[in-house]
């Protein structure tokens, strides 16, 4: 099981800084998790998210499920030994990427019944089935199996997904939990306050030891989803860690630990890096770009990566255009390391008291940062 | 300019104990040098090969011309600072890659006319171009333009190949050296002895501080290049390095290392790797094998590489059937290992005059390598 305390407050803003400890070692929060979908963070080992800082990664029910399987991962003694990762991993609850890979997923009460992406084989996601197959991963957090509304869904849409997460967050409880796995309650409610305050109650009611806000970053406006996990972030229980599922980028990350968010995942810096768009201290930077050709300087010279150290954006930008695999490596290294450190700065500040009052504009170099 | 020395002479064979002097530093031979066609060893970083024990790379004139340009590489300060390696680096001379990647190419007495394999732009590649390339490249070995003949050419036209191979060695010679970079002949003549021993012979009269045998590994039976190789050889200088170019397995290299062989080349560890063919001290493996879902062994237990000493077997199946950048690093940086310790082991044979008795049957478990 998890603990978690809160260990200073922020004099000038929600932000916490807290200390969650689970069996695989402690995590320092607000914290950003990388996402390693397949038993791996795309293009990095194990070692070098170690090197980055990564103090949790998170990992994908549903793509785990389907391959390599969950028993097969399970056999293997969990996910941790499996990727050779001993620092703690959430998984996910499979739901959110059911629907966003299946356009015919079909949900009743009992679950969602979906084709396989990979080889269009039928399945059938249940609550006790992701709790089942999180429980053979191993991971130190696992995530009830929810439903989330389209950004666009109404109240009565919203209320029904509302409804049905909340059915199935009892039915996952319900299971008899794996020893040294904690379950995080996941609050619903589209983008209506009034729902989500219901849905926190109900949620908390239920009783978690951690809470996520979901179904935000799911298509709305951004100042939609800042003003509704504003509104639901002091909602959740103070001495319990929160955790705002698939934010986001710096500047999110940024206005949303101010808000007293906790935990944070998104693929923003593993997915841009591979489309070569890299987060630096100055601001984006698109690599592909012919004004670096010729560039003998790093690509962010605040930066301790390997990436930063030991390159110059003219190889980065080569290894790009050529499509070399040392280049989504290297890009790689470099934002998960960027958004590791930005969390860094964000505790630091939140230690020392002072104001998070830089701000990152991702316009590029025109953007201040500090 | 290089410098070498034959430091032991096998009591069991006639391979050489050698050491190569380079401006960026000294190479042990019999030496394998990883292919870093595009200024990076496909999938691992510079670190990783020193780490790996690479002494020494190869890297491809042809691709580095056509992306991202010799100028700009030389702009940089060469293909050294460019992808960040200081150990020795060897360019070919480009034009093996003319004729392999381009079907259309045309070669007359003053050079070859081809279109780029990337945007069908029209070039003309001769000895001087290729060594104004190479000398840009800043390389410390450089390769003479040379036409290899196909492995199936008659005497007319495996003489034909020569002849002009010999010109445009002339003509490379003929052009203002470049502090610190030493130039390679190439022995040519097909697969017909006596128009090897007139390319040998013709090729050290010109007068090169190495001597490469081109032309093999072209398409011929293994047993054909291991006949011309073992002919060619003892025909170069005793007291210059020879480089076997393009070969090969870890089979060839050890039986072309006992004709006196002290460098070779070949992309088949990186390109093997990537296809999930894996070399390991029990012979290959190929990692689809269902039969490796469930193996928590590690690849190869007697290697000291980051894959087999972190990895399982089962791991490295589920990244590479999952398409996982990853997968490519780790089968990568497990072949490379391979080859380069493959190396080590011959080097200490010859040491120690231990017969070099062991063989490398690609075939899989059955095989015997100690």
């Amino acid at each position: 099981m998890i603990r978690f305390e809160v260990l200073k407050k922020h004099r000038h803003s929600n932000a916490r800084l807290g200390r969650l400890i689970t069996p695989h070692g402690e995590i320092e929060t607000p914290i950003f998790m990388p996402v390693g979908t397949q038993a791996t963070v795309k293009a990095l080992t194990s070692g070098e998210l170690v090197g980055a800082g990564a103090q949790i990664i998170l990992g994908n029910t549903y793509h785990l499920y389907l391959r390599p399987g969950h028993n097969t991962i399970g056999k293997l003694g969990g996910l941790h030994p499996f990727m050779n990762w001993d620092r703690p991993i959430l998984t996910d609850s499979g739901g959110f990427q059911v629907f966003s890979l299946n356009n015919l997923a079909k949900i009743d009460d009992v679950g969602v019944r979906f084709k396989s992406h990979l080889d269009g084989s039928s399945h059938h996601l249940t609550p006790e089935l992701s709790i089942q197959i999180q429980q053979a991963l191993g991971s130190d957090i696992a995530m009830v199996l929810d439903e989330p509304a389209p950004h666009d869904a109404g109240v009565a849409r919203a209320r029904e997904s509302l409804e049905r997460s909340a059915a199935w967050a009892r039915r996952c409880l319900e299971v008899p939990q794996k020893e040294g796995q904690s379950l995080f309650g996941i609050v619903q409610g589209g983008m209506h306050r009034e729902l989500r305050r219901e849905s926190a109650e109900r949620t908390i009611e239920l009783g978690f030891p951690g809470y996520a806000i979901g179904g935000l970053s799911v298509g709305e406006e951004k100042q939609v989803m800042l003003e509704i996990a504003e509104y639901t972030a002091p909602l959740l229980p103070e001495e319990a860690p929160r955790y705002l599922m698939g934010v986001g980028p710096p500047e999110d990350l940024l206005a949303c630990a101010q808000m007293g968010i906790d935990m944070f995942d998104c693929v923003m810096p593993t997915r841009n890096a591979r489309n070569g768009t890299l987060f630096t201290s100055r601001g984006k930077v698109n690599i592909r770009n012919a004004h670096y050709k010729e560039d003998p300087d790093p690509l962010d010279p605040e930066c301790p990566c390997e990436t930063c150290t030991r390159y110059s954006k003219a190889y980065l930008r080569h290894l790009f255009m050529a499509d070399e695999i040392l280049a989504h490596r290297l890009n790689t290294l470099h934002n998960i390391s960027f958004f590791l450190n930005w969390m860094q700065r964000i505790r630091d500040a939140i230690r020392e008291d002072r104001p998070i009052d830089w701000r990152y504009d991702g316009a590029g170099s025109s953007s201040t940062v500090s």
